[in-house]
């Protein structure tokens, strides 16, 4: 494609920054707007214009707009910790749905933008529908799943009403180079390799017995990057990532092998969560022509942990603004500030 | 039941007010939540207790379920301007979604609400199903309804998380008194009494040939009043409604007798909206044992026009805080203040 202005939401973070990467190779015009409530400045590459600032807030975002004239939006902000939205209800929305909109409303607005981009989760599914494939009707079993087929939809009903092109991706357990290890609400393998930096066991709620398919993101950030050159792609929704499926205890073996430690593993109560969870990816496949084999685990989880052991040790945050407390899983309830 | 301490957000309003009157009349003791947005303070009755204030504001919410210990949650503040919704999605999302949640978070956290009623839509339906029925996928043709159809599962989490108890009714196209009759983006009846008052033609979008049931409040408000008493019901989605359908044409015809003058109808361009919209009832007939006929159109055309007379006129309100006038119908356009 001619090169483009393009603007990256969520670009200091995990996808994002990889995403970006393969638009600056591609030699787009890359601007990146993150709070950096999840990410971190140093991930965002030089050769990228960087804005800090919220995509909930329709003064940053319009003023955006109004400086740059996009070509393509790569809604990447949220918060993705699937596990604890039951708890910030609030929070979710306003992060994943308010400022999704607001960035839907600005791309309309403008008139210029040409495709946008949503990463949206398998989380939409929800429990026993495996595998998971692209023609289910989705039935999402927690507040981040509700919030991202929101979006989803928001996305169908513009398109309809002011012609505004989409993708939708549905990407699952993604790990890899520029991943948050020191966040403790999600990205299991980022917590497992944080606690073998630190000396630590590894934590695994429940039995571990439950079932992912885990994708490295060299696998996952280029098909992003160039969807939008790919008119068949247009208005679509696909799943995005491996198809080997590990139990969260085989996980730990490889991760623990990765980071050279013995593996030492404490079994939390179990959480209500999912304990299926893998996808179909033929739709994916086939609409974006992709024969490779994917990055084995044991490759990908050697490449993070190289990454990972320049970068050091993380002290897990705390999500302090709580709304609910009960059904809290103990080991989050603990270090609350005023936890008794 | 015996009586118990009942919350009644959007009490204020046109459905509120009557389902507060149904409430009172059982015995309850009724406190009002309303932020005056939508409805007003003389519908709300004597008897009831009432608080000004919005269903999004954590710490209206939280005080008031600190001041009282609710036993159920009727949960009927919105903005249900379903057309208006697209060119407002930021306003719906945060008076829908995160008013919605905001209530479930505090309902959860006082741990004494024993079931919470919410007054969703058919708007979750979307097009082409008809007759919508409970069994159906829903698919929302509008952020209105996208926004209804997050918080119904919302509540099916929530239920699932915490235990929270709750009822979802679908209501559509309800009239009567107390009904706001100066909100020119909503209440098709409304609008023609008050253009009858005001000596205008009434207004329709497009030929007039769309259908839709319409339902007097007498016939919903006393279900979901004692919904509660009835466990069948529990963690349960009905569609609430008339059978018999009119064009909005045979509707004009119809309220311009009521009203006692002669039919004047300005055709307006189509807006994108739902061509065939009625619903089954067997679900909440069968559940509800409603065996009795819905009042007729015009003995309910009737009791709502005696009441709108005593009103007087109003002048339409103006929602000046439109976020996209993109292909904003031509006279909600022509009405905003810095129109050209
Ligand atoms: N990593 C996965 O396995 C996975 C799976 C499914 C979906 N996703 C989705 O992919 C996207 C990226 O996820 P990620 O894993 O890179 O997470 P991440 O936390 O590393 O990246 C998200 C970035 O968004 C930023 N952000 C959050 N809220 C913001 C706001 N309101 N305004 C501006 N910036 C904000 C954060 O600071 C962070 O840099 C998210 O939408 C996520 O839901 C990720
Ligand atoms: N009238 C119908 O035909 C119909 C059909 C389907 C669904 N519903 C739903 O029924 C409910 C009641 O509708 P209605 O027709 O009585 O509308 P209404 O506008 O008369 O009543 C809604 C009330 O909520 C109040 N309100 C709005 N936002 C608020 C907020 N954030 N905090 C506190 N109060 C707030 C308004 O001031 C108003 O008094 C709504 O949830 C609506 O979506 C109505």
């Amino acid at each position: 494609m001619a090169t483009s202005t393009v603007l990256v939401t969520g670009g200091a973070g995990f996808i994002g920054a990889n995403v970006t990467r393969s638009l600056l190779e591609d030699g787009h015009t890359v601007v990146v707007l993150d709070d950096l409530s999840g990410g971190s400045i140093h991930n965002v590459p030089d050769d990228a214009l960087f804005r800090q600032g919220s995509a909930c807030d329709p003064a940053v975002v319009d003023g955006l707009f109004a400086e740059f004239r996009f070509d393509y939006v790569f809604h990447l902000a949220a918060y993705a910790a699937e596990g604890l939205s039951h708890f910030i209800k609030r929070y979710n929305y306003i992060n994943n749905v308010l400022g999704s909109v607001t960035l839907i409303n600005a791309a309309v607005n403008a008139g210029t933008v040409r495709c946008f981009v949503f990463t949206s989760s398998i989380a939409v599914y929800g429990a026993n529908q495996v595998p998971m494939s692209e023609d289910l009707v989705p039935s999402p079993e927690d507040p981040y799943g509700i919030a991202k087929l929101a979006v989803e939809q928001e996305l169908r009903v513009t398109h309809e009403m002011f012609g505004l092109p989409y993708i939708v991706f549905r990407p699952h357990n993604v790990y890899g180079e520029y991943q948050n290890i020191g966040d403790r609400y999600r990205n299991v393998i980022g917590i497992f390799m944080n606690q073998a930096l630190r000396g630590e066991p590894f934590t695994i709620f429940g039995d571990g017995c439950q079932v992912r398919a885990f994708t490295h993101i060299s696998d996952v950030a280029p098909v992003l990057a160039r969807s939008v050159t790919n008119p068949a792609a247009y208005n679509g929704t696909f799943n995005i990532g491996g198809d080997t499926v590990y139990t969260l205890n085989a996980l730990a073996r490889a991760t623990a092998d990765a980071m050279g430690v013995p593996l030492r593993v404490t079994h939390l109560p179990a959480r209500n969560e999912v304990r299926r969870a893998y996808a179909n990816h033929e739709k994916v496949r086939k609409v974006f022509g992709i024969t490779g084999d994917e990055v084995p685990l044991e490759e990908g989880l050697a490449a993070m942990a190289a990454w990972v052991r320049r970068q050091g040790p993380r002290e897990p945050s705390v999500f302090e603004a709580v709304e609910v407390r009960r059904n809290l899983p103990p080991s989050w309830l603990a270090v609350l500030p005023d936890a008794h």
